[in-house]
C-alpha cells in the first residue's frame, strides 16, 4: 500500500516518543515550536546513520531506530546535558510498513526512556539514511567539554569497550564468536546504551569528557588535543567484557577496545584530588566505569603495556581516509 | 586526495556561516552550546534533499548547498521566526574538494544573508543526501502557525509559484523555454529565495501562514484543514511571472503555480478588517505579495475561474504516492 508522506508522519511518528509540557506544537506544522528552559544553555547534536556503512543490512530496523537516537544522545550524554527534542530526518527507499512500525518503535522505546519528544522532521525516498538532531539543555555554564583535562588527571571509561566493534565484525561475518558470546556482542553493536545519567552527574566530577564513537584510542585523542595535554593508557587497565575476551582472547580484546568504533561509552578525566569522592557519588562497581590512564604534559596518546609503550597503526574509524 | 572526516570539517564547515556571540561552544566538541534568547519561543525544524529526488545531477553543489539551507529558512519564515543556528548532515560518496568548496560557498553565503551560524554536523560516506536542521526563534506566544485563519479571511502568496517548478522540468529536459525565460526559471529552481523578512513582519498582521513547497493547491489544503475552513483561489489573480507565462503560456502557466512544488513561497490569510494596514505597512508591490482568494466556512479547496469551480487531479507533490 502506497503511504502520503503525510499519513505516515501521522501514523508513525506523530506520538512517537514522550509528550512534553515544554512542546508548544510538535509534529504537524512547518516547525516546531519549544519553550526555552530558563536559566539553561541549549545543547545541540547530529548524527546521520548511513545503510551499508553505518551498519549491515542484517540489522533489523527496530535496532536502526534505537540506534539513530543512541548515538546522538551519547554525544549529549558527553556534554553532561539532559535531552529533550529530537528532529528526525529519514530517507527510506519505499514506504515498507512493517519495516516502519518497528523502526518507530525502536525509536520510540528508547526516547521514551530519556523523556524525549519527537518534535518534527522530514521523510523522503531515496537510499536508506536515518539523520537525528537532538536538542537538550544544561544547566548554564555547567556543560562538559573535551577541553578541560589538566596533566595529572585520572583518565576513565565507562562500560566495556570494543563489545560493539565485535559485534559489527559478527554480524558482517567477519569474526565467529563462541556461542554464548556472539548474541551479547551482537546486541551491543545493535543496541548501544547511550550513557546519559552517568554524563549528567559528571558534571559535578570531570573536567572534560568526550564519547568514544569512533575508537577509544582516536576519541582520548581528540580530548588530550582539545584540552592541551596528552595521555598514556595502561593496556592492562582496559576494561573488557567476559564474551569479548572467549571471543578474541584477552589480548585481542583489549587491542579491540582501543580501536574498535560504535562504543557510545564516555571516556571522561578527574582531578586525582577528587577522585575519591567520585567513587564515593557515583561508586565504579555500579555506574560502569574504570580507570585506565592519566593525562599528562607531553602532547600525544601513549599506551603502555609491560612498561614499554605500544605502536599503534589504526588509531579509530576514519570515514573519508 | 583522502581527506579525514575532521579536516574535511576543518577546512569547509569550521567557519561557514556567521559567527554569533550567542553560540558558546559551535563545531568541534560532541554537540553545540547555545544561549536561548530571553523572552522567546524555540523554533526547530529539517528537512533533506536527496541526490536524484529533489534535485537532478545537473544542479551545481553551490546550488545544492544554497537550498538545503534556503528550505529550512522558509519553514522558520512560515512561522515568522528569525532564523539563528543551522546543523548540517552531509552524506557524499567521496570527499571531492571541489565539490565541497563550491557547497560550502553556497551554504555560506546564505547563512550570511540570514545571520545563521554553522554550529555543528555529521559528515558520513554514502549516497549524496543533505539534511540541515535550523533553530531560530520568534517573542514568546508570537508564532505564526496553520491554525489561525477564519472564514473570510484574505488569501495571499508572495512571489510567483511555478516558476520554480519550470525550471526543474528544464534542468530535467522535459521543458524546453525560449533563451529569454528558461536562465529565469532554473534559477528559481536552483536558488530559492526564502521569505524570511516578509515571514517575520507577518507576525504583525497574518493569522495564518505556511510555506510553499509541495504545490500551492495541496499546502493550501493543509493551511485550511489546519484552521478548520475551506478556501477559494481565484484562478486569474494567481501571480505568474512574465518568464513562466512565455514558456507555457497564460493557462497552463497558472495550472503550472497551483501544482508545482519547491516555490518556498509563503501563502497566508489575514483578517479583511486589517488587509489595509498590511498594506500599508508592507506594501504588496514593494515585499512582493498578491491576493489570490479567501477564506470560507465550507471545508476544501476550490479554484474559481470564470464563475466555475476547476478539478485538479493533482494536488501537490506527494513522496510516498
Amino acid at each position: 500500500m502506497a503511504l502520503s508522506e503525510s499519513e505516515l508522519i501521522a501514523r508513525y511518528f506523530r506520538s512517537c516518543g514522550v509528550q512534553r509540557r515544554d512542546v508548544v506544537l510538535g509534529v504537524g506544522d512547518d516547525a516546531a515550536l519549544l519553550e526555552c528552559p530558563p536559566g539553561a544553555q541549549l545543547v545541540a547534536t547530529t548524527d546521520t546513520l548511513v545503510a551499508g556503512v553505518h551498519f549491515p543490512p542484517s540489522v533489523p530496523s527496530a535496532a536502526i531506530g534505537h540506534r539513530a537516537l543512541a548515538v546522538n544522545l551519547s554525544d549529549l550524554a558527553a556534554m553532561g546535558a539532559r535531552p529533550a527534542w529530537a528532529l528526525l530526518a529519514l530517507t527510506i527507499p519505499s514506504a515498507d510498513e512493517h519495516w516502519l512500525g518497528e523502526f518507530a518503535a525502536g525509536f520510540a522505546s528508547l526516547a521514551r526512556a530519556h523523556d524525549v519528544a519527537l518534535i518534527g522532521g522530514d521523510t523522503t525516498r531515496g537510499p536508506l539514511t536515518v539523520t537525528v538532531q537532538l536538542l537538550g539543555h544544561v544547566p548554564h555554564g555547567r556543560a562538559l567539554t573535551r577541553a578541560g583535562g589538566r596533566p595529572g588527571d585520572l583518565l576513565y571509561v565507562s562500560g566495556s569497550p570494543g563489545d560493539a566493534g565485535a559485534g559489527l565484525a559478527i554480524e558482517q561475518g567477519r569474526l565467529s564468536a563462541p556461542a554464548e558470546a556472539a548474541p551479547y556482542l551482537r546486541e551491543r553493536f545493535r543496541l548501544p546504551t547511550p550513557r546519559v545519567a552517568l554524563g549528567e552527574r559528571l558534571r559535578e566530577h570531570a573536567r572534560a569528557c568526550i564519547d568514544v564513537s569512533d575508537g577509544l584510542l582516536g576519541d582520548a585523542g581528540k580530548l588530550a588535543a582539545a584540552s592541551g595535554v596528552g595521555l598514556e593508557i595502561a593496556f592492562a587497565e582496559l576494561p573488557v567484557s567476559r564474551a569479548l575476551v572467549q571471543a578474541l582472547g584477552p589480548e585481542a580484546a583489549r587491542e579491540l577496545a582501543l580501536t574498535a568504533g560504535d562504543d557510545y561509552e564516555l571516556l571522561f578525566a578527574v582531578d586525582p584530588a577528587r577522585a575519591a569522592e567520585l567513587e564515593r557519588a557515583l561508586p565504579g562497581a555500579q555506574w560502569n566505569y574504570h580507570q585506565i590512564g592519566v593525562l599528562r604534559a607531553a602532547a600525544g596518546v601513549v599506551v603502555v603495556r609491560d612498561g614499554t609503550v605500544m605502536e599503534f597503526s589504526h588509531s579509530g574509524y576514519q570515514h573519508f581516509a
